[in-house]
């Protein structure tokens, strides 16, 4: 274990950074029709409005949650023990799975008996499951079937946020609350590209979008762990954050700090890219302790266990990896079987070639025998294997452009066709299925993609990488590509993978996670509010009004990231008295345009007037004057 | 001096950090028609490509140089005496100014006088200078006349960066040359919303376009130190950077650091917008030492004169401020001239209320007195000093939104339409203009703000902050604001205002100031390269090559911020012999999709085939095969 020197499971123990509540924040639990049924969301209280702007109490702030137990007091966590089987009974009940004697994959089960693996390996007690012959356990199949599962049901309360409830509280104020319904929950028209997001979420609304394969539940009955999330984009926008060690460096144990981290901050799915030693270990490692769907890449390990020989990857080795992931659990993997051999010399006078790893080990392959793309062969051998786990497919851009040149070039778009006809087979198999997009694409060039994608992919998910916007600034690539995400999310891309500042210089650690996330949320974020999602701007409003009064704790706590924000005020004004400050170091006391504007509205007041007839009053005495002087729209003076 | 304890102007030293040239850059000047039109570049060079790759020379890069004679080694620099006037003489020569025999403002009398000063003050020996009686100094007057000045030829060289002397270099390469034309310049079509940007730059273009007012060139008489430069939206799209203390922190070192340190990062043009004490003197230093135009907004320095009183404002005192800046050498005013009384109401029932300082000031003033805008009254008053001194006006957007809430409001519109009035009263003077913008806004109503900007204000240049498009991430403005600049920049923004982490939290440092600007020169650029600005895509290219060919020095080099990108490589590959290694830490060197990409050229190579035809023989025995089995798009095997 030389790369992994304090590893050892026995003692193994989470990073307690990453499951401290965040301030005046607490997890809640919204009950479904079934006590089992059990939504997290993150109830952040604020304080009330100073005395001088109207008293009154400001309601708590339900945020959408993705750090899982880590941050419940209440929950006792072990890594060593992994997270409770949520969704375990749920399973059970529709009695189309069996338990199996252990891993059915040769490879699990060599590094279930090799015993020096015994120091690292994840103490699973439960055996593997597995879709009864001639079943099919997908919830795209449920949802065909017209199903709708409790998994359904906690995603239609979960992406609510307990809206109706916020109003329905709001209203019990009275005069006041209809002052601040408005106040809070008012947003602009958005303007949509096609995406139909209903004002509330029913479970038959996420039952019909599932069946409609325009969204997907990424759930694997080997990942009971997982709290039920939706990918589509009548929802909304999901953001992916990669972790993964390399050859290079990092070791397990800070591959599943970066997880907790990165569900902490956000991260709606974690891909697992691990490519060293120990990738079998790692996965169940972070499986065991993911609130999120894992997603993989199941072509990186079977180049491991090829010794990196692309040329030497077969079918059968292939398939074995997909069992032995889909029988950890993994939730979706990703396949890039859109590679075909005819489009790899269409990437011969690219500027950058193939920057996807997995469409650069399929394209070796296709070279190497002159024969068509495994995995586009045996698709429906996959389809088979996805189906009795309940593995969501994310087909790979393995042609992705790395380069602005690169972008839309007809290596890419004859790929995405492709994928869009491997679409329509997987959901012949009730295979939920979402397309994996760019890259690097110039901003005029980005709606062309997702329009393409909607078309040619029949409305499949869209989940993409950035896009990156510009390729000039390396160590800021979070930046080129939440520029291109926002905009990629606001015309219909149901996922946003992250991009970190140490995109295409080194491997990301547990800050660039958290800048990778951020940038991704805000992203998502403003495509939320620009495609009008309802509700979407509560958060924004309610910071902005407690930026407005001043509530410095509230406007840091409302945001995406309260620690940063406290600590970059607190580096000049340090003490609790500037918490109520009515400025800050920015603009100093007298220069603060926020207190003019209550100083304006004070002034209104002492004068015995309400501040709009104060207003009123100074605008007719100034028409009369207007109109004296023969109302012109300018005149010197 | 408790407030600025280090501060000696006898003393005063630039700090090193900012001088240095960036790493394999040097600067170069290409010569005008006269000797002294001297427009300074960065030439960055580059390695060859490794032989395995071609070993082929690649071409220097020129890059556009913001950061002044600071980053020439050949320069003696020293704050104590200031930058060398290089426009001087061509002001000298248009016989239209006459030399001052001090400052005419009563304020700036004052301050000369004061010998308690004058271990603060920057000792210039020159006289300010004023148009003569009766003429009007300004570009836009000169451009009218069908003049082209040695400031639009400067400018007309700078936007060019050595195109056309690149693409000569090229072609004298012969074959080999042809190719790196077609992938070092190649770049896809822009989508330009009407801008028109010709595929060379001509001084004449220079002129027609500020005659047109669709561009302004920023810079007084008095600021002789400075390098023209052209705000348009048919020329790259620029960023200002603000700097400036406040009362509650901050020294003279301080900001004359920050203007250094923006400047060697990419600011086009620096605000100063000291609130605190000392502005006078603070401003001379900067402006003394900056080769990029410096804008201010006065209205903050005429609120320090009446103690923060804004009710205490007068048109006497207002007008003293502008000609104490103007005779300093002030490029542009921020002048809030349209908060009309009218549009105070409007306010009222606003999340966030007035957010802009100076739009604040005059909202209290306005209703204090019940009388309309002293600068709109005023405002042909104020263009008779602007054209004095050749003063540019940015026309504040005093009532621009604080929040999502508030984007496009009747308020903020209703001020947007009284700048476009103002707008054709200031160039009935011959005065250059610019339109300031918002703000918040959410995506989807970006475009809005820009068309009708274009619509009422005939197309006078676009100066917009942000705008952020989401409130909920304080901490991270610099990139909520960065997805909102690369779109209305695209759109046809001439000019992105820097927003800075420390946004809405306190005063930016020196490393809050670069975040800044290297978040919006990727806006900036990113728009250049969506509206298909000729050449905009050179510098991705050639990155983009460095990065497939494993040139990792010019990788770093090419890109904005060398210093950040060799640091993030090191931090897990630190020896220099990694430097050309065939992969990174991040996916090592096993899964370098960019390291298999070439392995496939190779693998083509050894079997003595030239790369395409070896793939076309593959996919030839392919099509047979196809052909053979019935040619179907997707068949099982």
């Amino acid at each position: 274990m030389a790369s992994n020197p304090q590893f050892l499971a026995a003692t193994a123990q989470v990073d307690e950074a990453a499951i401290a509540p965040l301030p005046n924040s607490q997890k809640v639990y919204v009950i479904g029709s079934r006590a089992d049924i059990r939504v997290p969301m993150r109830e952040i209280t604020q304080d009330d409005t100073p005395v001088m702007m109207g008293a009154e109490k400001n309601p708590p702030i339900y945020v959408y949650d993705t750090s899982g137990p880590y941050t419940d007091p209440t929950v006792k966590i072990d890594i060593r023990s992994g997270l409770a089987p949520i969704r375990q009974a749920w399973i059970d009940a529709r009695k189309d799975t069996e338990l199996l004697s252990g891993p059915t994959s040769r490879f699990g089960q060599e590094r279930l008996a090799d015993p020096k693996l015994a120091q690292l390996r994840f103490n699973l007690h439960r055996q593997p499951r597995r879709a009864k012959s001639g079943q099919n356990v997908s919830q795209m199949h449920y949802a065909k079937k017209g199903m709708v599962t409790p998994e359904m049901e906690f995603i239609a309360i979960r992406e609510n946020l307990r809206r109706q409830e916020y109003l329905k509280s709001l209203e019990a104020m009275g005069e006041k609350g209809k002052r601040m319904i408005e106040l809070l929950t008012r947003q602009h028209p958005g303007q949509s590209f096609g995406a139909v997001i209903p004002s509330e979420i029913t479970p038959a609304f996420v039952r019909d979008e599932v069946a409609r394969g325009r969204a997907i539940i990424p759930n694997n009955i080997n990942h009971p762990e997982s709290e039920p999330m939706i990918i589509g984009r009548n929802f909304l926008v999901k953001i992916n954050g990669n972790i993964g060690n390399s050859a290079v460096t990092s070791s397990i144990a800070e591959e599943v700090d970066k997880m907790t981290w990165g569900i902490r901050w956000g991260a709606d799915t974690i891909m697992d890219l691990s490519t060293g030693k120990h990738i079998h270990e790692t996965r169940e490692w972070i499986i065991r302790n993911s609130p999120v769907p894992i997603g993989t890449v199941p072509i990186y390990q079977a180049l491991e266990k090829v010794d990196g020989k692309a040329e030497e990857l077969t079918w059968e080795l292939f398939r074995d990896t997909l069992i032995e992931q889909a029988e950890q659990g993994v939730d979706y993997f990703t396949i890039h079987a859109g590679v075909r051999l005819a489009y790899v010399p269409m990437t011969a006078n690219r500027m950058t070639g193939i920057v996807s790893r997995g469409g650069s080990i399929m394209a070796k392959w296709c070279l190497a025998h002159h024969q068509e793309n495994f995995l586009y062969t045996h698709f429906e051998d996959i389809c088979e294997i996805m189906k009795a786990y309940d593995v969501a497919f994310s087909l790979g851009d393995g042609l992705r452009p790395g380069s602005i040149w690169d972008a839309n070039d007809e290596a890419q778009l004859g790929e995405l066709k492709t994928l869009g006809e491997l679409t329509q087979i997987a959901w012949k198999h009730d295979v939920q299925t979402m397309i994996e997009g760019p890259g690097h694409v110039p901003m005029q060039l980005i709606k062309e993609n997702m329009d393409l994608q909607l078309d040619w992919c029949d409305e499949a998910p869209f989940y993409t990488l950035g896009p990156l916007t510009t390729d000039i600034a390396p160590g800021y690539d979070h930046i080129t590509s939440a520029i291109g995400a926002a905009q990629i999310g606001w015309y219909g891309t149901a996922m946003l993978c992250y991009v970190t500042p140490k995109e295409h210089l080194g491997l990301p650690n547990k800050e660039d996670v958290k800048a990778g996330i951020i940038a991704y949320k805000i992203a998502a974020h403003a495509a939320d509010l620009a495609k009008g999602h309802p509700g979407a701007q509560v958060r924004d409003n309610a910071l902005s009004k407690a930026r407005f009064e001043f509530r410095w704790n509230d406007q840091f706590n409302l945001g995406l990231d309260p620690d940063t924000a406290k600590a970059y005020h607190d580096e000049t004004l340090p003490k609790e008295s500037m918490k109520v400050a009515h400025f800050c170091s920015m603009c100093g006391p007298h220069f603060c345009s926020m207190k003019i504007t209550q100083d304006v509205k004070d002034y209104a007041k002492q004068k015995g007037l309400a501040e709009e007839e104060a207003l009123q009053k100074g605008m007719q005495e100034k028409s009369i004057e207007f109109v004296k002087t023969g109302a012109k729209v300018y005149h010197r003076q």
